[in-house]
């Protein structure tokens, strides 16, 4: 949305200069906020965080596509979290190989064969894209990930318009200014957590956000607990330390942390093997797990959103089994693929190192686990492959198509950096959110959000 | 309004302490920031602006008859600034004593020989009061200056009430939360500024914002700058410097600075010798004082501000000059008022020097000047009054009535300090803002606005 910003204003060295005061002026009164490296849990210090000077414009087409398919991104994730069986085959492999999504899987488990304790789930996702060029100069809407863990950057983006808005105004650019969406995942996050809440029913609990014992993006998160508070739904902060200290289950599995009853644990934290410094962390959260409180994500949407399921979904007549009758959301959700190959043990994975040995910068290695910036390119895909102790270890990656985005100039915006014009790749994400309670799937609307993170510099 | 927050939540450090925390972010999510003593000019670090975690208690009727007499305080100063026998008179004695009043009322002066250019008049000023506690434990609104040059915090005080809402609710304390009223300063001041630029009628020309050499309060001004350019009224900020280096008149006294056609100047720099770094700045002022932009405040409008006037306002009968069919104005008006002593040489003048000498501790030693932080208290009083070289300096100075407020406890937030329960003492401020077009006087009705801070911690 919205015509590139014209060279007479981006390559104004003193309008740009001055364009860069306004706008992180402008970032900092809006809240989008990060605390500082050197002092990352105390809020004396802070600064804006990370932004473009300029919106990245992306088409319209693509944008709305991005928003329409994310309703179906939601029922398959849901979906794919109460089938039991598919996850059991789709991380069979992994789960031998990787210790983390087996330690997850087992928790799994452990509850399926107890119960589940709580019908309503609570799904917070966030599905990240590429633009994807296209030979004919238009371009195609592919999906990195699917978030179904600690999705973060809701909250700041919900201030990011208000800053574009007012920084293409001070550029002279009112027409593009009124182009900029309103952009509010905060609130359509709260929302849902509300709901959860609600449902849960009582009035006295709290909404316990489980968090980092790093924490330089508190802000993004205080956006989603002050939304809360203004509907009188008290939230409290904890980091898993705090539940392993005075957490406990009373006999009807109602979840107690520091004296107070949790109705929602909102995982913001606990996605990556690190996360977890002892056992007692691991006995922190199976015990939520256990627990009566809703979960967001509860264990089994956690394992629904690895890479592996991705990989998994993108084989023939897969989504077919989760939409039987919906030939369109099948074809809506598939559009959005980029290639995935197994690196499992056996011919297809055989098949897939031969591929990306021989190309490697047609494509991407990456992890299984959620966390972002473990990717590999190029010739470090030929390094990492080749350079596997036991050959087994691959079952921890997928390969993935490399997608071409175009690279848009901009100003990358960051505490302390230079003010240089750069090549900028950007993704697009959007927030999809839901409840369900029992098998009666009670879907809110997906609230339509739309975010753009810088992803690297060229 | 509100009462006192009990001692189960003051004296709870635990407690106390989240909530600080909690306050903090919320503070720095509204936008409550400056930046930091290290680096003034620069936006990459910043903090929140000094408040207090509860809100301060003011009784409705005395919150309400600081509103109410506003509107007479507007049309005070903007009578007095057009009454040049009555600022000469009231000012005779500081002009010899004191350079920098002196200097003002040349420009003063040298406007009235020439003939204003401008009969546009914006006043955006901020009376300050105290609650004086009385024998029978009621208290009373007494004015302690108005600020008719630069009043500041209107902006970040615009976003203190939702950081106070949501401690109170965080803190368990709904009704009290309930009870805090709205408070929007900036929208206000912006109003009145958007009103002098439409009547200025020139679209591409510009509001700019006179700013200090050093800029750690930036954000109380943003914050009207935002409301500006919402409204598609495009503001530059620039130093007295830039005003000497690139500033004209044309042939008409319309005032360029940089190219730009200026339409407001916003004084946020000027009202301290200091504020002057050269004979240049002088010029600069002088110039934009005999441009058609429209000034606020206007050179008499600044004299209006000075403590001579306020103490000469306080004598029997002044007030009925400029009201001389509205007593109930003076009436109003008068209530708000302290003792305010002359120290101009001769008899009355010396009758206060030996009130302030017999009890220091009943009263306070102001300089004429704006600018605050520079009272004179208790034995202090003594040591100035008896170490003036030549007695006529006493001058520069008035006397007045200490006011006595009742401290109330709180805790004082702000970068890096301790969390200490303090007795704080508070100032109510009631900005007033106006827009004059000729001798018609239309005044915008005032917006009814309120500011605690805090003055000292006892």
């Amino acid at each position: 949305m919205g015509e590139n910003i014209p060279d007479e204003v981006m390559k104004n060295p003193a309008l740009v200069k001055e364009l860069a005061d306004v706008a992180k002026d402008e970032a900092l009164l809006q809240g989008v906020l990060m605390r500082i490296q050197e002092s990352p849990n105390s809020s004396e210090l802070v600064t804006y965080a990370p932004f473009t000077l300029f919106p990245s414009p992306v088409p319209k087409a693509v944008f709305l596509q991005a928003l329409e398919v994310q309703t179906h991104f939601n029922t398959l994730v849901d979906k794919i979290s109460q089938d039991s069986d598919f996850l059991q085959e789709a991380l069979a492999n992994t789960i031998e190989v990787d210790d983390f999504t087996a330690r997850l899987f087992r928790i799994h488990q452990q509850i399926l064969e107890e119960g589940r304790s709580q019908k309503i789930v609570l799904g917070l996702n966030r599905s990240d894209y590429m633009l994807d060029q296209r030979q004919d100069g238009t371009s195609a809407l592919k999906q990195i990930e699917i978030n179904t863990f600690a999705a973060s950057f809701g909250g700041l983006s919900s201030r990011t318009p208000d800053v574009h808005r007012h920084i293409l105004k001070v550029a002279g650019r009112p027409e593009e200014s009124r182009q900029i969406l309103d952009n509010n995942p905060a609130a359509g996050l709260a929302r849902a957590v509300a709901k959860a809440w609600e449902l849960y029913g009582s009035e006295r609990a709290f909404v316990m956000f489980l968090v980092e014992e790093v924490q330089r993006n508190i802000f993004d998160q205080r956006y989603v607990e002050s939304e809360l508070w203004r509907r009188n739904i008290p939230t409290i902060r904890k980091r898993f330390d705090d539940v392993c200290g005075s957490g406990s289950l009373d006999q009807d599995k109602r979840l107690f942390v520091d004296g107070k009853e949790v109705a929602v644990v909102y995982f913001r934290n606990g996605y990556m093997p690190q996360n977890y410094t002892s056992e007692e962390c691991w006995d922190a959260r199976l015990m939520m797990e256990r627990s009566r409180a809703v979960k967001c994500p509860d264990i089994s949407t956690h394992l629904a959103g690895t890479k592996k399921v991705q990989q998994v979904l993108a084989r023939p007549g897969v989504l077919e089994k989760f939409f039987p009758d919906q030939p369109e959301a099948v074809k809506q959700i598939r559009a959005t693929f980029a290639g995935l190959y197994t690196l499992d043990m056996g011919p297809e994975g055989d098949q897939t190192v031969e591929m990306a040995l021989a190309a490697p910068d047609r494509y991407v290695l990456k992890p299984q686990r959620e966390g972002g910036g473990n990717n590999i390119y190029g010739a470090e895909i030929r390094q990492v492959l080749e350079g596997l102790k036991d050959a087994t270890q691959r079952t921890a990656y997928i390969l993935m198509d490399k997608i071409n985005p175009a690279p848009v100039q901009n100003y990358l915006l960051r505490q302390g950096g230079p003010l240089t014009l750069s090549n900028c790749l950007s993704e697009l994400g959007a927030f999809g959110a839901y409840v369900r309670h029992g098998i009666d799937a009670r879907h809110l609307l997906p609230h339509s959000c739309h975010f753009c993170c810088i992803l690297s510099e060229e």
